[in-house]
C-alpha cells in the first residue's frame, strides 16, 4: 500500500462520502464535491433531509466501503458519452457541468470556484470505486483503504447550486481527513481549545465588548474593560516608537473625495463606504486608510534631507465596507484601528528605517510572548519588468536589504517571488497563535507611487529636488484584531501586567470591608487595576467569581489578614498560592505587574 | 451734561455717522444702522463707492459734527408723515420700512433681525440732529457731545439690504464707542493683542496643525507637535477621572440611522452629515454626539442599585456639519473631540456626582491656571409647568442642588430662569482668557430624557425595576476647541510642562554636538521633549529660532558647559538667565517641568 499526499486522500474521501449517501438514501443527486482546508465537502440532494444525528451512520457506511477496499479506476469519456453516463445514473447537475464545459468551454460552477471536472477541452474523466461513479479529473488513491481511517464528518450545512439563490438548495456535508490519527486527534483538540477560546464568546463574558444590533455589525463598542485593553496596547506601541523618534499625528476620519482621487483609491478600492453628498460642498468619504492623509501633511511643510526621515505614527480609526457575512467579533471588523506608520526617507535611509522597523518589530513580539512567527518576503518578478513603477536600482537594493536584514536576525522566512505590489517590496510576519493558529500580524511596505501622486519632495545637499521613498508598516496590524488574536492567544487569561483588571479583592466579613478597600486604595495609587467584591456573598463564591472573570489575582482579606501579616494570593490557572508579607505587597505587586521589558 | 449710558451713546453714534456721510457725500441712501457689540454700523448706499482710505476723513467729519452740541430731538409722526418725510429726503429704504410697517405691521428687517423703528403699531417715532433726521425709536443721548469722543471707525463691508442678494447691495461702516478714552484704548489693545494671539496665525507658526483644501474645511490635521498637545490634554484629564473611578469606554464613528431614530437625533438634530447609503443594508451615519451609544452600552448589561454611578467617559471624535461660513482654526470645527462623560446614577445620587463634576472642573481649571470663570445656572421656568419632562421632586431638588453646590465653592453665577432644557436643568462655565475674552467651556446637564427613551433600568433595592438619571459632562468641551482657546490663552508660549518643545539645545560649534546629544538623550529618558539645534547657523541666530517658536528653554552648549560648570538656560519671556549646575540639572528640569498638582 503506497503512502498517498493527504489530498489525495481528502479527494477520495469525498467521493466515499457521495457513495456511502447513495447506498444508504438512494436517489441522491450529487452536485460537487472538493477538498477544502482540512478535509472536504460534498453538495448533495438527498430523497431525505440530512440531519447532524444522521452523521455517526453515514461516516459508518463510509468506513464499511473503504474496508472493502475497492480500487479507484479512471476513465477517459467523451462528453457525450459522459452526458449518456450521468444521464443514465439521474445525476442531472452532473450533466448540467458537462454540457456548460461542451457549450461554453468552461467548468465554472459559480462565481467564485472553477470546479476542474478534468480531461481535455473536449473530453471528460471519470472514477469508478466499486458500483460508484464520480465525474472529476483525479488525482485519487489506488484503492479505498489508503484514504485511511483518520476522518470525521463534522457537520451541515446548506449551499445553494452553483451559489445562486435562484437554484435549488442542496445540502452540504463536511468532513475532516488526515493521514493520521494522531493528526486528527490533534485537530479535534485544537478545535475544541479554538471554541473554549472564541474572543467572541470571551468578549461577552468577561465585559470587554459588545456589538449592538442598532450601531450595525462590524462596529463594537467596548467597555471599560475592553477599552482599557485598547488603551494599553495602544500606549505600549506608542512609548515604544516615540522612544525611536517616531511622532504621533491626528487626522480626522472624513475627506473629500478629491483627497482620493489624488491618491488613486477612489478608482480602485473598494472597501470604502459610500460617499455623504453635501448639496453646497465636495461628497464627503470615509477613511478607509491614513496614506493620503500622511502625504497631505508632509506635502504642507518644505523638507530638507537634513530633516529626513520623517517618522510619522496615526492611530484615528479607520473604515471599510467589509461585507456581513465575511465580519467575525474583532477579528474581522468594519472599524480599524491600525498603529500605522508612514517613513519619509532618502533612498539611503531605507536600511537603517528597515532596521528600525525589524527592532520595533521584535520588541512588541518578544514583550506579548509571540515566539512562534515567519516572515513572508515579496518580492518583484524579475521576468516583469514591466509590472512595476519605480527606480529599478531602488528595488534591487531594497529586495537585498530586506532579505539580508531579517536573515541576520536568524527569523524564518519565506521569499515570494512576485509577490511584490506594484510599487515596491513588503514584509508579512506570520504569527502562531498558543494553540498553532497562523494570524498574520505586521506588515512593512516600500511604496514608490504614492510620494509621485502627491508630488512629494526633499530638498538634497546639492540643493536638487529629490523623491523620499516612502514605508509603510503597522506592527499590530489593527488594534481590534490584535486584541481578538491576544484574547484567543492568552484564552482571556492576560498576565498580571496586561489584565484589565489585575486584583480582586475578596472580603470574608463586613467587617473587613474597610481595610480591603484602604489596601485597594494603596494599590491604585501605585496604578494597579484593583476591585473589591464586598458583597453578602460567602468567600468560597467570591473566589469562584473572580475565577470566572480570569482575574489574574485573587486576595482574601479575613480576621488573619487585617493583623498586617502575610497575604495569600490566589493565581488564575495555578495550583496553591503565592504569600507575601503585607508590608511589602504594594511594591511587590508592582514590580511583578511590570510589562516585560 | 449727563452721563448717559453707553447704549445711548452708541446709538447716536450711527445717526451722526449717518450725518457725516450725507454732509459729507450728499446724497446718500440710509439703510439701517444698529448697536453691536462695542459699537454700532450703518448700511449706506453712498454717490461713490467708500474705501478704507476714506474712514479718517468720516471719522473727522463725525468728530465736527459733535462739536456742533446739536440737541437730539425725538418727534413722533403718524406712518404716513413719515413716509412723506422720507420721500422728500429721497429715503428710498426707510419708506420700504415705514410701508411693511404699515402693511405686514411688522418691523422685520431681514430673516434675523427686527429693526424696532420706534412709535406705537400705526406711528412711528424720528430723530432730528441739526439738519438730519433719522428714523428711530430711540433712545439718545440729548446733545452730541455727550456721545463723546471715544470711539473709532474700524472697517467696511458688505451688505445686501435686508440680508438678501436679490437686493441692492450697501457698504456697512463699522465704528467703535466706548464711554471712556480708557476703554477704548484698551479695546484697541486687546483687539491688538488678540490679533497677535489668533491661534490659526499660531498653529501655522508653531506647527501645530494644517488645513488642507484636499482634506475640507473645518477638519483640521495635526502636525506631531499639535498631536502631542491633543493627547497631553486629553491622558491629564483621563488620569484625572480615573482617579475619581471614571471609566473609558470606546465606541465608533459611525452607526446605523437607527440608533439616532430611537435617541430622537434623526428627527430633530440638524448639524448631522448626511447617510451613507448601502444598498443591502441600512443607512448609516456619522455621530454628531456620544450620548446614544452610552445609553446602547448601559442598556446592554443588567445593573443594579449597588453598581450605580456608572462613570463613563467617551473621547472618540464626534463629526457635525457646521456651515462653512462658520467655521473657524480649531474654535469652530467639523470634527470635534469630546471629553464626554455620562453619569448614569439613583435620583438620590445626583448630589454627590454633581459635587465630583464640580471637583474635577476645579481641579482642571487650576492645572491650566484658569483663575477668571463664572457659571450660568441654567433653572425651568415655575410659570412652565408642561414645558418639562421627567419627575418634578428630581427638578426642584437637583436645581436646588446646583445653586448650593456653586455657591459653597464661592463661584461667581448667574441664575437664567427659563433656560433649563426640557429634560433637565444644566450648568455652563464661561472662562474669560488672558486678555479678558469670554469662553463657554465646561457644561454638565440633567437628562430625564434618553433614560426614558431608551427604556433604561436598574434593579432597585427593594427588587422593583427603576429608571437612571443620566448626567452628561464636558470639562474641556472639545479637544480642538480648547487647544484653541489654551493656544491665544497663552499666546503660543506654552508653560514648561505642556510645551511640546520643552527645551532646545543648541550648539556653539560642531565640536560640541556629541555632547549636546548626551545632555539630550538624558533628558529624553527622562521624558522630557528636546530638541538640538546642530545647523551650521551662528548661535544667535538658533537662539532667535528657538525664541520664534516659543520654546520655554533654550540652553547652549559650548566650551564651558562641556566641563560640567553650570548650564545657563534662557527663559521664554523672561529677562536674564536661569543658572543651572549640570550635575542636578536634569533632576532639576523634570522637577519643574511636572504639572501642577
Amino acid at each position: 500500500m503506497s503512502e498517498q499526499p493527504v489530498f489525495n486522500r481528502r479527494h477520495s474521501g469525498a467521493h466515499i462520502l457521495a457513495a456511502a449517501l447513495t447506498e444508504l438514501y438512494g436517489d441522491v443527486k450529487l452536485g460537487v464535491g472538493p477538498v477544502v482546508e482540512n478535509g472536504f465537502y460534498y453538495d448533495v440532494l438527498a430523497p431525505k433531509t440530512l440531519t447532524e444525528e444522521d452523521l455517526p451512520k453515514i461516516e459508518q457506511k463510509m468506513r464499511e466501503i473503504i474496508d472493502r477496499d475497492d480500487a479507484f479506476r479512471r476513465e477517459e469519456l467523451s462528453i457525450e458519452d459522459a452526458v449518456k453516463l450521468f444521464e443514465s445514473k439521474g445525476q442531472a447537475f452532473k450533466v448540467e457541468l458537462l454540457r456548460d464545459l461542451k457549450e461554453k468551454g468552461t467548468t465554472k460552477v459559480n462565481a467564485e470556484e472553477s470546479l476542474d471536472i478534468g480531461g481535455g477541452a473536449m473530453n471528460a474523466s471519470v472514477y469508478h470505486t466499486g458500483s460508484f461513479v464520480d465525474l472529476c479529473r483525479g488525482p485519487h488513491v489506488d484503492h479505498s483503504k489508503e484514504i485511511g481511517g483518520a476522518f470525521a464528518l463534522t457537520k451541515l450545512a446548506g449551499a445553494y447550486w452553483r451559489g445562486s439563490e435562484r437554484n435549488p438548495q442542496l445540502q452540504r456535508v463536511y468532513g475532516i481527513l488526515f493521514s493520521t490519527k494522531e493528526e486528527l486527534d490533534a485537530h479535534l483538540k485544537m478545535q475544541e481549545e479554538a471554541k473554549k477560546r472564541d474572543h467572541r464568546k470571551l468578549g461577552k463574558e468577561l465585559d470587554l465588548f459588545h456589538l449592538a444590533e442598532e450601531v450595525g455589525p462590524g462596529l463594537p463598542l467596548f467597555y471599560p474593560k475592553g477599552a482599557w485593553l485598547r488603551r494599553t496596547v495602544e500606549d505600549l506601541i506608542m512609548r515604544r516608537q516615540e522612544a525611536r523618534g517616531y511622532q504621533a499625528i491626528w487626522i480626522p476620519h472624513i475627506t473629500k473625495g478629491h483627497l482620493y482621487e489624488i491618491s488613486g483609491h477612489l478608482q480602485k478600492y473598494d472597501a470604502m463606504y459610500p460617499p455623504m453628498s453635501l448639496k453646497d460642498e465636495a461628497d464627503y468619504y470615509l477613511k478607509p486608510m491614513n496614506c493620503p492623509h500622511f502625504m497631505m501633511l508632509y506635502k504642507s511643510q518644505p523638507h530638507s534631507y537634513r530633516d529626513l526621515p520623517v517618522r510619522w505614527v496615526c492611530t484615528t480609526t479607520n473604515y471599510r465596507y467589509e461585507k456581513s457575512g465575511e465580519l467575525s467579533g474583532l477579528t474581522r471588523v468594519r472599524s480599524l484601528t491600525q498603529d500605522d506608520c508612514h517613513v519619509f526617507t532618502t533612498p539611503e535611509g531605507i536600511r537603517a528605517e528597515i532596521d528600525l522597523v525589524l527592532d520595533m518589530v521584535g520588541d512588541v513580539y518578544r514583550i506579548f510572548g509571540f515566539k512562534d512567527f515567519k516572515v513572508r518576503v515579496s518580492v518583484h518578478d524579475p521576468a516583469k519588468p514591466e509590472a512595476y513603477i519605480g527606480d529599478k536600482e531602488i528595488w534591487s537594493q531594497s529586495e537585498a536589504t530586506l532579505k539580508e536584514l531579517i536573515t541576520a536576525r536568524g527569523w524564518e522566512h519565506e521569499i515570494g517571488v512576485g509577490e511584490a505590489a506594484f510599487y515596491g517590496p513588503k514584509l508579512d510576519f506570520i504569527f502562531k497563535d498558543a494553540i498553532g493558529r497562523p494570524w498574520q500580524l505586521s506588515t512593512i511596505q516600500l511604496d514608490m507611487n504614492l510620494p509621485n501622486r502627491f508630488d512629494l519632495e526633499y530638498v538634497a545637499a546639492d540643493g536638487s529636488k529629490k523623491r523620499p521613498v516612502v514605508i509603510h508598516r503597522a506592527i499590530l496590524g489593527s488594534t481590534e484584531r490584535f486584541l481578538g488574536i491576544l484574547i484567543e492567544h492568552f484564552a482571556g487569561a492576560f498576565p498580571l501586567w496586561l489584565a484589565p483588571e489585575q486584583i480582586r479583592i475578596a472580603t470574608v466579613a463586613d467587617a473587613f470591608v474597610l481595610h480591603a478597600n484602604k489596601l485597594a486604595d494603596e494599590l491604585r495609587a501605585a496604578g494597579l487595576r484593583v476591585w473589591v467584591d464586598a458583597s453578602p456573598e460567602k468567600v468560597g463564591k467570591k473566589i469562584r467569581a473572580a475565577a470566572m472573570m480570569k482575574v489574574p489575582w485573587t486576595v482574601v482579606i479575613g480576621e488573619k489578614e487585617t493583623g498586617g501579616g502575610d497575604l495569600h494570593v490566589k493565581v488564575f490557572g495555578e495550583e496553591g498560592e503565592k504569600v507575601i508579607p503585607a508590608g511589602t505587597f504594594v511594591d511587590e505587586t508592582v514590580r511583578l505587574a511590570q510589562p516585560p521589558k
